[in-house]
């Protein structure tokens, strides 16, 4: 079992590098403890708000009602 | 079952902001009234035509063909 | 523009044919009207409820303690 | 921002439930607290060995291989 | 550039082992000739014609009018 | 069996025009040959480096290394 490669694919808004540092190490040091696969790959995938829609509705504009 | 959250993925060409507003709203009423469930994320996807290929070839080049 | 093939998957719970059909019907009516593209394709993925994970906890966990 | 939900795909092998009851448990404290948002879905996706290829090889012929 | 591992997903219908040996060998061959890297995962997603729509209507259901 | 369309999704680093011409010609064959099917659809998808975590690491990270 030791060779495959797992990947995680993760799909969020966008981060700063320091965040992504931090992501790619423990989503790593988690999914490598409990697969017992040392070589993980992690694809950061990053959403504008205007591209996700949350119960019908643009996360863009559920934001704008949030601030007024 | 009430409480799993469907994921819709799109993979489009690019669009304006009111057909991504119209494309969120009617994918999640479909998707809400057949699963039953109210919680729906929609992530919309925009691919450049350098990127798609259809039947061998990229879709900027078949548009090109199409425009001369 | 007319020969990009959009594509729609659909991550959800198990349901059955009938709905299958709608689901696929309905979705494709809507991105076909938005996008202005005939062809669109739809992939169904059915996640088992042991393998989905909401805010940390299996939904086949939750499912028990709702039921309990 | 607090109200995104971020999806997490994992791609990798089949295991037990125990394992999938840490790796959303886990995956979903990194996650949280990294972007800051409470609602997280993972999907675990289990691929057969003969369904994942490794630098041009099945992992059931890798495994095959090994074992002999 | 040579560290990254391009991973290959394929959406297409079920087929049998052998096929699924020549497709995971030519798509690394052409992935790693044109990215110049050795390391690539490829993984093959089998659909059941129920679980997939073309242009608004199940693949099971286009079978069997093709086949009356 | 001919009328259904796989998909190939190409996660991988930034690459030319002309590497994503040949990486869609090259990709269409094989998978045509094999499946026995005419109609494929690639999506390239190009992944910065820092969007990128390989063994727990962005890939940003390892060539900086690896230049110094």
């Amino acid at each position: 079992m030791g060779d495959t490669m797992p990947t995680i694919i993760i799909e969020g808004p966008p981060i700063d590098i320091e965040k992504k540092r931090k992501l790619v190490r423990e989503l790593t040091e988690v999914a490598s403890k409990i697969y017992g696969i040392r070589h993980i790959t992690v694809l950061i995938k990053e959403n504008s708000p205007e591209n996700v829609g949350i119960d019908g509705e643009l996360l863009l504009d559920r934001k704008r009602k949030v601030q007024t």
